[in-house]
């Protein structure tokens, strides 16, 4: 079951500069920031807020790596903006079957590693009008807390 | 202040059945539905969490009630998806204010009436790195409570 919105994903030519605008107009800060090689992305997580499902949701700021890295063609093609949404779930192994079974295009056989220990799948945006849509299973708060600084 | 993500707002030609896939697919329900004359917008709201500062965290689909409303003619160009974002503060006021003066263009004057009563503006995208950001005030909880049912 999704219990939260886990985070915007918002694709950004400079990671840096983004950072920079959402700390002066927003007072907004970065709790983590990390590589992802296999999705090709830089990126930070900037905390807005707790969630009543014991989790939080995060703006995603992600710089492409490389050219061809599926955020970077997407930058190529619509500039900057907001490239994905994610609901957060305690199970997205059962969630993204039970969706697939629905019909839904699931993009990846089994969820993998994505910010903070996290695991995720996405599902394909023409199936979800237009919104390519990320689920979630937040690491333990323990990985967390020790993540986060 | 802006303490919670208040909404992701998506543009969809088609209300009732972008509503129905959000139910079938992950079993959302609407929480409040108005149709907007000023922005020229049907919408449904879709309550996904509550949030620390005391709100709470929506969907908000949209379907232009005609085509030369904003949602109509971004639309028209892009396709269904995501259309904006929405910060919640308890005074879009004073924050508005504060952020005009940091240099982002505000497009309104004054705030206006939003959904489900509230007072909303919008900051110009090409301000905010590609993002149409909207900063909400929620109306009072006793006038949420009625409106929901």
């Amino acid at each position: 079951m999704l219990t939260r919105i886990d985070h915007i994903g918002i694709a950004c030519h400079d990671l840096d500069v983004t950072v920079e605008f959402y700390r002066r107009t927003y007072g907004f800060t970065v709790f983590h920031e990390e590589i992802n090689e296999e999705q090709g992305v830089r990126e930070a997580m900037l905390k807005i807020n707790e969630t009543s499902d014991g989790g939080a949701s995060y703006l995603q700021l992600l710089e492409p790596t490389r050219e061809d890295s599926a955020v970077g063609k997407w930058l190529a093609k619509n500039g900057e903006g907001v490239h994905h949404i994610a609901f957060g779930t305690a199970d997205v192994d059962g969630d993204s079957e039970a969706i697939r079974d629905k019909g839904v295009r699931v993009l990846y056989d089994e969820p993998r590693i994505g910010s903070m220990g996290s695991r995720i799948t996405f599902l394909h945006p023409k199936d979800c009008h237009g919104v390519l849509t990320e689920l979630v299973t937040a690491a333990s708060r323990k990985a967390d807390a020790s993540d986060a600084h």
